[in-house]
């Protein structure tokens, strides 16, 4: 850990203390933190580094052929592709969450990608990261 | 299924028909239900709907006593879990990725409170749906 | 201003720095400031406070109406519009923007309202403050 | 004008049909027209076209040099700046307006370069359409 110091506006710190407060984080240095690891971690997504993240998809899997799709879909991914958690949301729902770990622009790709796939209800990209440059 | 008409200016179509082809849609029904979709969507978790989604977060398994807040943490909220995926993304670093089912208040809430434990270093919350009411 | 100790782990802060540097903060306080401030308002708008803001859309002004539809629309909320700028972007599409300051519910309305009038192509909102309380 | 037909699942139709009510568009093509015009706009930025919007910052005029920063600032971006407009929110702070034309880049470079102008307290960019091709 490094401390260091910062300056700001009365009025600003005021009301930063408040949020931190509200927020339930238990100083200013770890909100401080939240908020800067959020920042780079989207600019880790910007500039196509590697990220980790989770493809999360809903699909109805009566759906012809969908079943079959998505799994040849995903081994051309299979690179970027750690694991896929499935679960059974009712007799037609299936919710369907897949780990990424590479490229931003490969998980985006492959969002993309299973975007199309007809009987896709909903699809949505989870950014995270990898931890390394953040720990 | 159901077929009807819609109207649209001939540029908006032009653009849109260059749209459809460049995302890999099928047919501009494909696309159209996408959007469609992807708005309804966004209103359940403003109306606080019943939804479903993914609550992924980062973290150093070192932190002490991380893994045992959090276990704590996801007891506190059993209701709207439905399960877990931890992946080992190295030596230190963990990716969790929560599945939950429940209204949107509850989803954010949890979100919220993994968000202040000590040691998380990124957290990100993916809103989707059960897929019942767009079906 | 007030001075206060910030701790941050090692590699944040080497990420953090190397941030600061790339987009031209001239220092690590403003940078914070900078996320600190943005979270704020983010804050204001989502607990109704007062705030200001713009409206933006853009519409062809030929289209039946549509000019006297925005400007009885504008009269209706005459208390949280300030000003407003029409820009001709060509010689058929209008762009304008109305300055906006009021209750967050009501600059959110008065966006919906506009954005169902027929002929309009494209409407944003702003999101921003007063200044007051991140003076 | 252009008429095609569209298919929908009856369910996602049915939620459809309430959500055009509720927000009060007059028909399921402007509703549609509006979902579309939104995701071409994002393209356009996306793509780096010739886009319109707003820069809308706040800050405080007592901030030494400031005024003079922007304005000379705002003569480097001159070719993308139609005009600005110019709000006393109160005794200190000011809200400024500007109304852009240019590639997307351009504009964007533009938010970058004032967001870190000393005194700045927040700024956001507005991103909407010289309204040609979703005539």
């Amino acid at each position: 850990m490094k401390r260091f110091g910062v300056s700001l506006e009365d009025k600003v710190l005021f009301s930063f203390d408040k949020y931190v407060k509200d927020k339930g984080f238990s100083s200013r240095s770890q909100a401080i933190a939240d908020l800067i690891k959020n920042e780079l971690v989207k600019e880790q997504w910007t500039k196509n580094e590697t990220v980790a993240g989770a493809v999360l998809f809903v699909y109805d899997h009566h759906k012809r052929d969908i079943v079959d799709k998505l799994t040849s879909l995903q081994h051309c991914f299979i690179k970027i592709i750690i694991s896929t958690q499935h679960i059974h949301l009712d007799h037609n729902n299936c919710l369907e969450i897949i780990a990424v770990r590479g490229k931003a622009v490969d998980v985006k790709k492959l969002t993309e990608r299973i975007k199309i796939v007809k009987g896709i209800k909903h699809i949505s990209l989870s950014m995270s990261t990898i931890g390394k440059s953040i720990k």
